[in-house]
């Protein structure tokens, strides 16, 4: 009988199931969880298909999966916050706790940061996980743990949104209606935002977008970016621009609109990644002293704010878990990721019989 | 006799003399200034020559000229903080006070701004000028009139440190050593930077830079962005990488390897202008949670810092004068700016008799 | 026939109505409004019974009334933004426009500001009132002039909860449930606060808040402001204690329970009047590292979310609204806002004829 | 041979020396020191006479002090920023590093902080001091032991210039001028402050802190906290008020006064210790929306700031140690501070021989 059967990545393309040992607790104040669902990002696909994403290069097999909610079977001595039985989501990023940038609260920019499923550390898509009981956000028992497993994605759409700094009455446009992109609308919709413009190239995601949080929706073109924003601007009815752009495409096309959509002293951030170089507009980010900014994965309070906004009902996940497959038949996941079927389809883990 | 000597720009190429009538106090909060010293930037230079910059374009003849100083010759009923006789720093764009950007502080992104020597709005190339008492600062008798001209370009540059939020024992790279560049190094090291950098291609410049405000130079190469940042980091011992890049140049080369040049959530200032688009490194801009920010002109503050920054002796100015030009002799003064001679080109304007 | 019906304080505890003159417009960018409703607030009571509050005296007789809806009858030359027949909301303070807080999107902190009903500044209680374009804010036919005449106060609650710089996840204890209380309460709920705790002495009102926007109740004791603080902690589930505290009451017990309810860290706004001096705990606030801050009146971009939150039905102002009076029975909304009957009550205006 | 001789509180009024076992390492980050100076402060002397602060009582006898520099003198498997042999200051509180408070930045604010010399956690004024290698700064060639001691005041300093946010080109009032007070004077000057007005009852002691680093000095007289702060802004001529104003006293009539002396939107940062509760101006806070924050030791970058502003020479230390004891002399140190006996006493710690 496997003891933690875990979903490995080999190499570039080829997957296995493994069975290993049961993480031991290494710090007082870890807890072990049986992981109860994982969602799939892109990001998970990249590196089953190429092994790599920029200097991150897989070395060694290692076990996939970082958005995922679980159940605690065991806590350290020292846990105090969280007990055995407790529903869970886990923050899949671990920082080092003594650089300059943990200690400042960015410890998302941590450079000795641990991140599930990024090489060499493994993730999450295993029957036991553990990691330390402050990276553990208890699900209230009106949330599920299906939901719990897309506190990631709106972790990180929290993230964008507050780096964006979107105030009540404020109009976002947001390029890219995928799980993020969504979850960006939702999530300044939460923040009071009163216009919230999805843009995308595919209408059934804007269909969507509409019924789930945008105010607004615009078809992408082929067309010049002043030209999109203008249109943008029109369509949208946003005056002398947008108060907020958030790219959630990394699309070259979407960024370059992004910039020129903006009222001057506007903010832009950069939630998507695509090419490492792109045209820019440099002029007009200067000329209407915009605030441009990146946004990588989240940090101090996004976690927990990602779990009030679900429990208050303020945004709502249910609707974007368009699928959902057996541990033992996860590759279909990828496949379901990588082929974009749904929006976000998650893996059932295995259940701990105790 | 002339009335109100104007040095005026007939369109691109061509500048005349013309005498004109004497501006009327429109409001009872305005002064009328005699113009005492007006130094020549890269902007006046441009319109000079071409006749435009951007979306700005010589319709008809318009006085030529921003950074003066002088003394104050009438007031309006109203005016209560300044009087006849005052010597003063002139900020030279109006806002409409009105808009939302004017009511929220940033009178700067004002959309109705009028700008002298940016047109259809005139400059300040005449013998008299006027404008609100509000726009006048006032300079103590230790600041010379010649000084009061250069607080423009020192507005800019505490404008742009502001936007980088410089703070105490931060590391700043500042690409370009021009006016603009030499300001900002000056006004970081009046906010407290530790290290101060300055990157130009000019051997001279940069020995100029190193006496003048900044703790480290670097020649800039042909290389990539990122071996000309991987050499300044290096240069400097900068660690991870810098807090603060300020761009001063508006060169391609030098934005990115200002980009590349942070570390991670450091903060990216635009200051120099150059082409609309260019290649930008978006990736590293995301992964490293950057805050880049355009910089445009100043706002609520900065001239008043300006000042107080002279007044009590953090930051010099008088060095930055490397040359003065009769009123008649005004096209000498572009000539010398254009051929980059010297540093800051003042021209003197014409004495009030009274 | 009267031509500008105006009801005037012609000295403490003295009203009557008397025909002024049609207000000119004295700038192009003025209107001419015919107000339509009025809300009655403790300040006017407060000059209705005493002639005057802290400094400001009444030394002549003053048109009363500040929290204004109506319908503009005339526009200056240069109005652009706004056209007759527009149905607005009044701001009721124009600043100076030129000092150093006007100038820093401060403009509430203008010394020299001019403000409806506050001495020796007429008031918005009269057929007609002028003020510039810029200071009305339209409003959209799903909103009714009634519900404009209720921005103010909600415009001071907009500006309490922007100081307190509340964010989704929050909780936020409000000490109040008088009309600002109430309203703050439900502009947190918009800005996305978790647990909005309302405590008052006045077990109907707490009633009310309950239904209106709180998520939690506590009745005011008899007791020390760390017992009082100890018990909205528990009846609230607050933990290591509120993010937030907002005191819309002036009352000394609330603010000094204000301090003591507060986690480290967390933020205090004074949002209510009461004794200019009190007993505070200073030990309290330097050892949790609080923020306390002040908020008077709002200022840039208030407005302008207040209309935008009612517009949008992320609050609503409609039940606030409990009573109204003819303009020839001004005073009975005065006696009755003195006798805290209902909660707020209104004066409909006389109607232009044309 | 005493192996690792410590200062020890035995109970209120009484100590003594005891030797004790060298202290182990407790992590693989931890470092081990040969404390080399310790300076005396307030609160050392408070423990000593009363045996507790506030809800910090002494229950068992323990080691004192807390701002101490030394010598590393062995360093844990994982340490790697520091080495045997460095000189470094070492910041005295250790935060648990896992609660929201410290990983939003707030470490200082942590619940579970472990402060050297506050009960129960020992001191610093024995021969050998653990603690992680993060909380190490290590002092250059230039700057000696002894001013490494003066860097937890000097963090102090920093901190509450922070909580200020002091801006070049500003006035700020300082109302105490014992050390803390002095080093805000410097540190405010470092951070560009334009007029800087030390406010104290000794003279002498306003004497020192006008050529150490006040621009202004004004001796505290009998009268009421308006009058105070009239006569204040008129000798500093503030104008409409200061922009900060710092209390680094603890003493009742100083934070009146420095509630009243600040222009609207200023301000003012508790820095000193006193009553925990006293009569405070809030209707001035309130009418003059006035910013008020505690500032609570230290977090971060302020020890690494107070590194780099010695080592840039922007404030100087050297000037404010004015005693030094031989460790066998310990008490004689808190018998001069206590007697207020010059401005800062350090005790020298036992060399290690090896």
């Amino acid at each position: 009988m496997a003891i933690n059967l875990s979903f490995i990545l080999e190499k570039a393309g080829s997957v296995k199931y493994e069975d290993r040992p049961v993480p031991k607790l290494e710090s007082p104040y870890d807890v072990l969880v049986n992981v109860r669902f994982t969602g799939i990002c892109g990001s998970d696909v990249h590196y089953w298909q190429h092994g790599s994403i920029g200097s991150f290069v897989l070395k060694a097999p290692m076990v996939l999966g970082h958005e995922s909610s679980g159940v605690i079977t065991a806590v350290g001595d020292k846990v105090s916050t969280v007990k055995v039985g407790d529903r869970v989501a886990m923050e899949p990023g671990i920082p080092c706790r003594r650089c300059v940038r943990c200690k400042e609260g960015k410890y998302n920019l941590c450079v000795d940061m641990r991140f599930a499923a990024t090489p060499p550390i493994d993730g999450t898509l295993a029957k036991y996980y553990s990691l330390p009981e402050d990276f553990c956000y208890k699900l209230p028992e009106s949330v599920s743990l299906e939901e719990g497993a897309v506190m990631e994605p709106l972790a990180v759409g929290v993230h964008i949104t507050r780096q964006a700094d979107v105030k009540p009455g404020q109009s976002v446009v947001v390029f890219g209606a995928g799980p993020v992109g969504l979850l960006c609308c939702a999530v300044a919709k939460a923040y009071g935002a009163d216009k919230i413009v999805a843009v995308d190239i595919n209408e059934e995601r804007l269909k969507f977008a509409k019924q789930y949080a945008a105010t607004h929706t615009v078809v992408s073109q082929r067309e010049s970016a002043t030209d999109s924003a203008a249109r943008i601007t029109k369509d949208a009815d946003l005056g002398l621009g947008a108060d907020v752009a958030i790219d959630a495409s990394g699309a070259e096309p979407c960024i370059q609109a992004g910039i020129q959509v903006l009222r001057t002293g506007g903010t832009y951030v950069q939630g998507g990644m695509g090419k490492s170089d792109i045209t820019f507009p440099i002029g007009a980010m200067g000329a209407k002293e915009l605030n441009v900014k990146g946004s990588f994965r989240y940090n101090s309070g996004d976690y927990a704010t990602a779990v009030a906004l679900v429990t208050s009902g303020r945004v709502s996940v249910k609707e974007l878990i368009t699928g959902k497959f057996k541990f033992k038949d996860a590759e279909s996941a990828f496949n379901d990721t990588k082929a974009a079927k749904g929006i976000k389809i998650l893996i059932e883990g295995v259940e701990d019989e105790a």
